[in-house]
C-alpha cells in the first residue's frame, strides 16, 4: 500500500464533540497508515466588508490548496441573520451534491436489515435559497428556485455515481404532480439524463410515496436522486431506518475535485470532552472520503475494523449500547486495523 | 341507540374500486343501524365558464346542504391543466385540515407496534398554492405561500383536537432553520396559540428530525401539525409504519361543520370490478366521520368489528394477507356488527 503520495485534507474537528471524534479519526488512520496528513482548520464564521457573513481566510485558503476536506459538527449560529455554518460551507466551494450511503450495520438492531441504498440530494438551491418575502402583513412567500443547470448537474452526478458504484437503478424523488412547474423541470432534466445511461435503471416516484414504501421496504430503493428539501427529509429518514446520524456517512461534492465530507450529527454539548462520544459517523464520512480519493484499499481497511468492531459487540460506545468509552472504541479499530496488516 | 334522527351524507363512490368499497361501507352501516343516508353523486371536473375547472353543480348543491362527505379514490386527470379532483375537493369546499391518524393495527404486522399518532396538515397553501413561474429560461421559481390566518386555524385546530381527543401532545412540525420568514410565522402562530392551551404539551421539531425519529421510534408522538407538503409527507410516511394506505383514514375538515372523509389509497384500476378490493381505509374513514358528528356508539362498533376481523385473520382480502374477496371481508364485519346488538 505504500506506493502512494501522501495528501493533505483540509480537517475542520468542528465544536463540542468534534474535537474528540476528529482525534478518533486521526488515530485511526494512522493505525492504517493512510496517506493522509492533516491540515487543522477553524471554522467560525467572520464578518467581512458589509457584513458579509463568510468562513474564516485561512480555513477557505486550506480548503482552495487541499480541495479535499473532513469536517465534524459544528455549532448552529444563534445570531439573528447568521447563517448556518453547513450552508454556508456548501455555498462558497459550490458542493452541489450531497451524497449519503445508508447501509444496515451488522450487529447494530433496528426494524430493518439488508438496507443499502445512496441519497443524492441537489445541494445548492430549490427551498434553500433563502429568498423569502412579507408580502402584506401576515402573509409571507419563500421562492423555491429550480434551474435547468443545477437539476442536469445532479442528474448527471447520480447517474455517474450509479454507474461507477456498481448500482443498478436511480429513482428520482418529486412533487412533479403540485408543483408542475419547477419539480418538473427537475423531472424532465433526470429523464433526459437517464438516456444518456441505459446500463442505469430509471424510475421515477413522488416524495410522499417513496417515503411510504421506504418505512415498508428499504431494500426495493438504491440510489435516489432529488431537489435540497426533499434530501434533507429523506437522507434524515434513511439514516433513521439504519440507527441514526451516529453513524451515517455523508459527503458534499463540487467541481473540481472540491468535496467535504462530514459527521451530519450534532454538536452534543452535554457529553462533549468526556471521551463519551461515538466517532462512527465522522469515520466512515473519512472512509467515504478516501474511496473518493481512489485509496480504497485504506478505505476497506477501516471499514471493516469499524463494522467488526460493532458486530462483535464488547467495545461499544454509550450510543451503540455499549459501556466503553470514545477512547477504548477507536483503540479497537486502531487494533484491529494493525492486525489486517 | 334508536334517538339519533336520520342523516343525509354525501357520498362519493369515485373511481376504480371506489364503488365496491363504498358498497361495502353502506352494508356495513346498514348492519350496524347507522343513522346514515346516503346521497350519492360523481364527482368528474367539469369546465365551467372561461374554461374554470368545477366540481360538478350537483355535487357541490349536495354537499353545500349536506355538509358531510365521504369519498372513494378519484382518479388523477391526465389532461394538460386539469386540477386533481382531491385538490379542487379541498379548495372548493376550504377544507384547511387534513386528519389522519394513525394506530397500529392488531395483527396486521409491521416492523413497528403500539403507533398512536395523528398528523394535522395545513390543507389550503403553502407549496400547494399553485404560483409558479419561469423567471428566465431554465430557471423557474415556485412560491409557498404562508399567511397568519391559515397559520393561526390549524394550529388551534390541532390544540382543539388533542384536548377533545385526550390526547397529551403537539407536535409543531417545521424548517424555520431553513425558511426563516415562512416556516417562522407558522412556527410562530403555532406557539401563540399553544399558550392558550396549558393542558396540552406543545413540542417543536424539525422535519428532518421528526422523519429521523419517526422511523427509530414512532411512540414518542401523538398529535403532530404542519404546513401543507410536511403533512403530504409525513401523513405517508406514517400510513407506511402501520401497513399502509389500505388501512388508513383520512378527514379534511373545513369551517362550520364541512367536512369529506376519504380513503386516500389509489383506484387500483387492475382489480377493480373483481371483488377484491379491501375497503378498511374507507370503512375507517367513515368511523372518523362518525365520530366527527359525534355518533360515537356506532364509530366503536364498527370499529371493534373492523379491528377484530383483522386480528382474527380468518377472512382478509389479499392485500391483507388473505385470500377472501371485499364481499366475504365485508360480510364478516357485517356479521360481528349484528353479534354485537
Ligand atoms: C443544519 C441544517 C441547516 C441542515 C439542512 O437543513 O440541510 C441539516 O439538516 C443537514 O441535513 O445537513
Ligand atoms: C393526490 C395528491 C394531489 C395528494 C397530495 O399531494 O396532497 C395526495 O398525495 C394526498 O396526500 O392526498
Amino acid at each position: 500500500l505504500s506506493h502512494f503520495t501522501m495528501q493533505t485534507v483540509t480537517l475542520i474537528p468542528g465544536d463540542g464533540i468534534g474535537p474528540e471524534i476528529s482525534t478518533a479519526v486521526m488515530k485511526i488512520f494512522e493505525a492504517a497508515k493512510a496517506p493522509i496528513q492533516w491540515e487543522e482548520r477553524n471554522v467560525t464564521a467572520i464578518q467581512g466588508p458589509g457584513g458579509k457573513w463568510m468562513i474564516p481566510p485561512d480555513a477557505k485558503e486550506s480548503m482552495d490548496k487541499n480541495k479535499m476536506g473532513l469536517k465534524g459538527p459544528l455549532k448552529t449560529p444563534i445570531a439573528a441573520g447568521h447563517p448556518s455554518m453547513n450552508l454556508l460551507l456548501r455555498k462558497t466551494f459550490d458542493l452541489y451534491a450531497n451524497v449519503r450511503p445508508c447501509m444496515s450495520i451488522e450487529g447494530y438492531k433496528t426494524p430493518y436489515t439488508d438496507v443499502d441504498l445512496v441519497t443524492i440530494r441537489e445541494n445548492t438551491e430549490g427551498e434553500y435559497s433563502g429568498i423569502e418575502h412579507i408580502i402584506v402583513d401576515g402573509v409571507v412567500q419563500s421562492i423555491k428556485l429550480i434551474t435547468e443547470t443545477a437539476s442536469k448537474r445532479i442528474a448527471e452526478y447520480a447517474f455517474e455515481y450509479a454507474r461507477n458504484n456498481q448500482r443498478t437503478s436511480v429513482t428520482a424523488v418529486h412533487k412533479a404532480n403540485i408543483m408542475r412547474m419547477s419539480d418538473g423541470l427537475f423531472l424532465r432534466k433526470c429523464r433526459e439524463v437517464a438516456e444518456n445511461y441505459k446500463d442505469v435503471k430509471f424510475r421515477e416516484m413522488y416524495l410522499d410515496t417513496v417515503c411510504l414504501n421506504m418505512v415498508q421496504d428499504p431494500t426495493q430503493f438504491d440510489v435516489l436522486v432529488m431537489p435540497n428539501l426533499y434530501g434533507d427529509i429523506l437522507s434524515d429518514l434513511c439514516a433513521g431506518l439504519i440507527g441514526g446520524l451516529g453513524v451515517t456517512p455523508s459527503g458534499n461534492i463540487g467541481a473540481n475535485g472540491v468535496a467535504i465530507f462530514e459527521s451530519v450529527h450534532g454538536t452534543a454539548p452535554d457529553i462533549a470532552g468526556l471521551d463519551m462520544a461515538n466517532p462512527t459517523a465522522l469515520l466512515l464520512s473519512a472512509v467515504m472520503m478516501l474511496r473518493h480519493m481512489g485509496l480504497h484499499a485504506y478505505a476497506d481497511k477501516i471499514q471493516i475494523a469499524c463494522f467488526d468492531t460493532i458486530k462483535d459487540k464488547k467495545v461499544l460506545t454509550g450510543d451503540l449500547g455499549g459501556k466503553s468509552k470514545c477512547s477504548e472504541f477507536t483503540g479497537e479499530i486502531c487494533r484491529r486495523v494493525q492486525d489486517m496488516e
